[in-house]
This record gives C-alpha cells, structure tokens and sequence, in this order.
C-alpha cells in the first residue's frame, strides 16, 4: 500500500558543516536504496522549507516505520504519514 | 496491519425511528460479520459522544475502506483513521 | 509543476440517486479526460472517507484552479491545495 | 478501565549512549511489569515517529498516572490520554 | 474517579416552547437525581454561552456514559470529557 | 467567583536535586496556604503529565493572578484559566 | 473585574427584514443600557465580519452571563470571554 | 494602510440562478468601483476555492469595513483581515 | 485606528537579575511615554501569565509596529495584534 | 504565478552584533536582486513581530524555493507559501 510521508528536518543549525555534509551524503545515499527497492516511489521538497514529501509503497506501517528509521536523518526529522486507499479509477 | 478508526455518528436527530432501529440493527449486524472475519478486532465507545474507537487487522488501506464503506451508518460517519506500527515489545 | 490537492465530496446525502449517479458519471468523465491531458497524475482514496487525494500537474496554479472547476462535483468539494517542489534527487 | 495512551519520547538527542541504553532496557523491564501485571494491554509504534500508542487496563485514572510515572523514561514523555467506554457490542 | 464533563446545548432555537420547557424540565430532575447519586458533584455555567462545565464522580468512563445519556437533551449536547488524577496534596 | 486553573510544570529536568526539592516543598506549603485561605478549593493531577487542575476561589482575576504569581514554581507554570459562572441549579 | 468578549452574530440571513429590524432595535436599547449601568465600557466592530468585541465591567463571571444573556440577539450570539487582570502600570 | 482580506463565498448552492446571476454581476460592479477607488489594489482566486484574497488600500480598519460591507456578496462572505505595515525595503 | 495587542514575554529566566531590573525598568518608563503620546489606552495582565493586552490607538499598523519595536523588551515579546473598527454606537 | 510568502525570523537574540549585521546587510543586497528580476514584487511587515510578507512572481514552486534558500537568512526563517490564482477581474 501506498503512504503519502511528510518529513521536517531538525537537524541543529551548529551541526559541523563536516558531519552535517557525511549525514546529507548517508541520506542521499540511503534513499537511493529504497527507491531502487521500489519503497520510495516519489520525492518532493516543501517550497521554503527544509523539509520534503514522499510517496512510499509499502506492505504495511511496520515496514514503513523500518524504512523511515533507516534514514541517518531520521533521528532530526519531525514524520507525519498519511495511508492512502486505492481509487477504483486508478485501477 | 492494525488502524485505529474513530467514527462520529452524524446521523440526523430527525430520522424516522424505524429507519433509525433498522440502520443500527443492520450494523450491528455487519459489524459482526466484521468481528467473525478477523477485521474488527476491539470496539470502545466515546464516553459522552454518539461514537466509537475501534481496532481493526486488515491488510491495507483500500480494504480498511472497503470494511467501513460496507457499514450500514457508513454515509453518516464522520471517519479518521490512524495506521498503527507493530511494536518490538509485542513480539 | 506539481500540486497535492485533497477534496472532501460534501454532496448531500439526499441528493436524489438519478442526479447522484449522474453527477458521478460525469465525474469520471471529466477525471479521465484530465488524465489523457497529463494534468491528473495520480488519484487516491482518503481511506474511511468520501474524499481523495490527487496529485496534478500543471503549468500553475490559475490552470489547477480551471482543472478543478471543470470537475462536474466541484460545488459541492471542499478543496486544498499544496504546491510541490522538485527535489534535486529526483532528477 | 480501559485508555488509550499516547506518548512521544523527548530523550534528547545528546543524552550518552550509555545512559540511553540503561534507560531503554529498564523502561522495557518495567513495560514487561506492567504487561504482567495485567496494566499494559497492547502496545503499538506510531510510525515514523520515536512513540507509542498503548492500550492500559486500569481501575481509575490515578492508578494509570502512577503507572505511567513508573516507568524510567517518563520524565521525557510527552503522554495524552483517553478513557474509553465499553461498547455494548464488546458484551 | 472523577471527571470535568464540558457540554454545549445544540437544541435548535426552533424547538417548540412547550418541547423546550418540557426538555430543561426534564433535565433538570435527572440533573438532581445525578446529584442525589453523588454522581454529578459541581455544575457550572460557562459564562456567555449555552453550556455548562460539571464535575462527575463516577466508578469508569462507562458510568460516566450511561450518566450523560440518561440526560433527557443528550441527543443535543455536544460533550467532551476529561479524567482527573488525585492529587497527593488532596489527600 | 470560581475558576478552572490549569498548569503544565516546565521546570527543567536538569534542575539540581536539592533545588528541586526545595521548590517542590515550598510550593506544597503555599498551596496549603492558599487551601487554609479558601482560595484553593480542589487540586487534581493531570494523568500522565507533570501538570494540575485547580478550582479557585476569588473576588476576580486580578486576586487570582496574585495567588498564583505567589507560588515558587509560577515562573516554570504554562497556565491557563478558564472563569466560571453559578449555575442556578447550584442554587 | 473586566472582560474582553468576542460575539459573532449568527442570526440566520433569512430572518425577516422586520423580525431583524425589531431584534437590532431592541439590542441597541439594551446594549444603551449596559452602557448606562457601567456595565459595557467599549464596543468595536470586528473588520470584514458580523462580529463584535466589547469591554465589560462587572463583578464576576456570573453577572457577565446574566449581562449577554439579557442581549434579544444572545441566542444567536456565538460569545467568548477572556477575563483580565489589573496591570499595576494602571493604578 | 494595507490590508490583506481573505473571503470564502458562502452563497448557498441552491441560490436561484438569475438571483446568483443578479449578484455577482453587482459584485463585479462593485468591485470595480473599489478598485477605481484605490482601496481596493489586487484579487486573487484561491485555488481551488470560492474564495479570494485581496488587497486593500485604506485609512484604517473602519474604512476597511465600510468596503466590505458595500460588497453585495456581503452578507455570504467569511471574511478574516491581516494588517499590513511598511517595510523599510519597500521605500 | 484602535489594535488589541497581546505580548507574551519571553525573557529568559536565567536572565541576571540586573540585567532583568534595568529592562524592566526601562520598560515601564517607554510604556509611560507611550501613554503620554497617547498610543497606550489601556494595559491589562493576562491572569496567570506574563502576558499582557494592550489597547493601543494609532494611525496605521506601520506607527503600531514602530512603538512595539520601541519597548526594550520587544526581542523577547511574542506580540499578536488585532485590528479593530469603530463600532456606530461608540459614536 | 504569484506566491503570498510569510516568513518569521528566528535568528537566535544572542547572535553576535557583527554576524547579525552582516547577516541582515546581506539579507537586503539579495532581496534588492530578487526585485531587480522582478521575482519579489512587494515586501510587508508583520506589525509587531520579526516577520516579513512578500508577494512573489515566479515561473513554479521550485524557483521560489531557490529564490526563498537563496536569501542569507534562510537558515533561520519559519517559511509558508501560499499559492495564488489569477482573478478573471484582474485582467
């Protein structure tokens, strides 16, 4: 099933450009994994913040949680996720 | 999977009474055939509200929305839904 | 660019089941032809309510706000929008 | 009784791994107490996000305030509670 | 355990006078009768509105229930509740 | 006149024991204070939060300002007040 | 004591023109002599709405419900009311 | 000084259509008329709404009021203002 | 035109208690200025809170901004305001 | 298209005289660009607070999210962007 994921991230502003750069990588790095798992389908960015929307294709919320944990930001991101049901016009 | 469901009945106060005693006969009714399938696995009632708190094991979303559509009161509830993880500590 | 937009379908539940049917067939009409045109990309159901979710792609906000007001139920949808950012990940 | 028990944990981030893991290993012993005790009734993760949603057994509200004060890490807790009702068709 | 029960009055302004009077008739004996039970400790006016603020003492949230709706304008009141702890410093 | 008086306890977690328990001790005794003077009629905990309700009893919102500012702990309170009008049926 | 009080009017706008006229009438007669008793001290319109916010001088929560409710618009009135206190720069 | 207006058109879908006709056409008008006022400066749609926003050009809140309320559409709309100031950069 | 302005004061409680005499200090003496000049009508506390409103008449929000900006607590104060009209029977 | 921006600046009180100088000096020499390329086309204060609305006029959301990061304060802003539609009477 499909999840719509929001994500802010709060990531310290004093955070050593260093490890703020081998995070940002990490993340990159770590959500090409998924999309090429077919877990993370679509990415977006929230206009003016830093912050970003996903389309996530899961078998269920546990494997969601799993996912998103697997994150290296994960730890600063503020999730909300949203289920979606399949529209019959879609089929 | 398991979602937590909350429904608000808005039925109108003006229905006839015996469409109102068939509407709730009919689900009671198909919330027990709910029950027997596995999908309804806990129902509270919201003290002090004409509504309810339930847990419900399905598969995914879209059958999620097909077992509540399937609710007699369904055109009358005011429906949220909460997907819900399995915690380690249940294993 | 590209919009999330959401509507809630308050048509009245005593709307007579001839213009109801109608209304919706129409509806599916319209949809469809926004999809052969590129400008509805995706369309889910709110999972428990009588709403979906719909991600548009437009040159901007004026054409969605056309592409919404031609859908034969858009009196009667209650609908917000937001709009989407291309993440560099994505290209 | 029943309620439903929310709580997001606000462990900070900078808290020593050390003291993390003596935090997260007694707060599984006590949950594990409160299990047997007949307390905790299910347990779930809110997905995406470092919290969980509870399901507590109890005679009264002051009974679950000290229950949930027992455990290790309720000092960052963030909780919200909701008492539940029996529905009828639970009978 | 106690709760404070907040409900707002919904009865239609159109209500007939006669009906009207016979309701807050009724309620207010099933108001006294609550008290003479020891059920409903404290009632208060929310100043400037239709409704009212009370205080319930009562074995669960399920009596809390049966109490409200055995109140003649239940099917009107818009209700919501809220559990209280004892404090030590009450004891 | 009576007010429903709320306060969430934001004192940090790093305060010092000693200075904890200090403020704690000191607010208890001016809580009894403001009990023996018949401003503080009931006192409940929150459930599950560092948090109280109280009942006040005062001439008006300037006195009840001056009671609550009089507490050791006021400058760590997140308060907020809600007044109370007689109900005629207290009469 | 005074009171800072938000009334949106939500007197249906098929109410009939005489009805209305005879309502607003009587409400500035009445509002006059609040104003006379000391009672009502300021009255603003709220820009761009049907609304009002008033500043009331009166001894106590009780006698501000019996003020608005003595207002032929009260049952229409959607009030709120937040109490203030003495600030020692206005002595 | 500016204002931004924002109103929601709450004219009822059944409003006979010379009747809706009759208005809009006023309402237009109207607004023409503001605009050759200089209070009313720029419209926008919300998209995907009966709604717009708006920026006015007035000496003070009642002014803006008065604006307001000449719009024929009036009585249907839920308007919400936000005053503006000058920004330094602006001059 | 008359703004309701409510401030909270964020000032820090570690902040020296000279440093936090002298704002205060300096605050009450541009407060008085502001009443002398004739912009500061009326000054409340919010009961419970250190909070205040404000009844302030100026001739736009770009004059209300600047004697906002004047206090010496401005930096720490988390000011909203509200604009209000003048009501026709205040004339 | 034309995007309402709204922008609070949360650059931390204690930041360095020299930094927030240069930060704000900056800040100006940059939204002096993006008015030079016709992309900020008006720029408000928020009375009473450290915020900013500006009117901007972009191709999509994605160029105004790199005109919004491109600002020097960026870092520390709390944006929100609301999308706006042409109004048939603004042509």
């Amino acid at each position: 099933m499909e999840f719509l994921v929001r994500a802010e991230n709060r990531l310290p502003l004093d955070t050593p450009e260093e490890e703020s750069l081998r995070l940002r990588k990490a993340e990159r790095a770590r959500a090409q994994e998924l999309r090429d798992a077919g877990i993370l389908e679509r990415l977006w960015r929230v206009p003016g913040r830093n912050a970003w929307v996903g389309l996530f294709e899961v078998p269920d919320a546990t494997t969601l949680h799993d996912a998103l944990t697997s994150l290296p930001l994960f730890p600063w991101l503020d999730v909300s996720i949203e289920p979606l049901a399949t529209h019959p016009q879609e089929l």
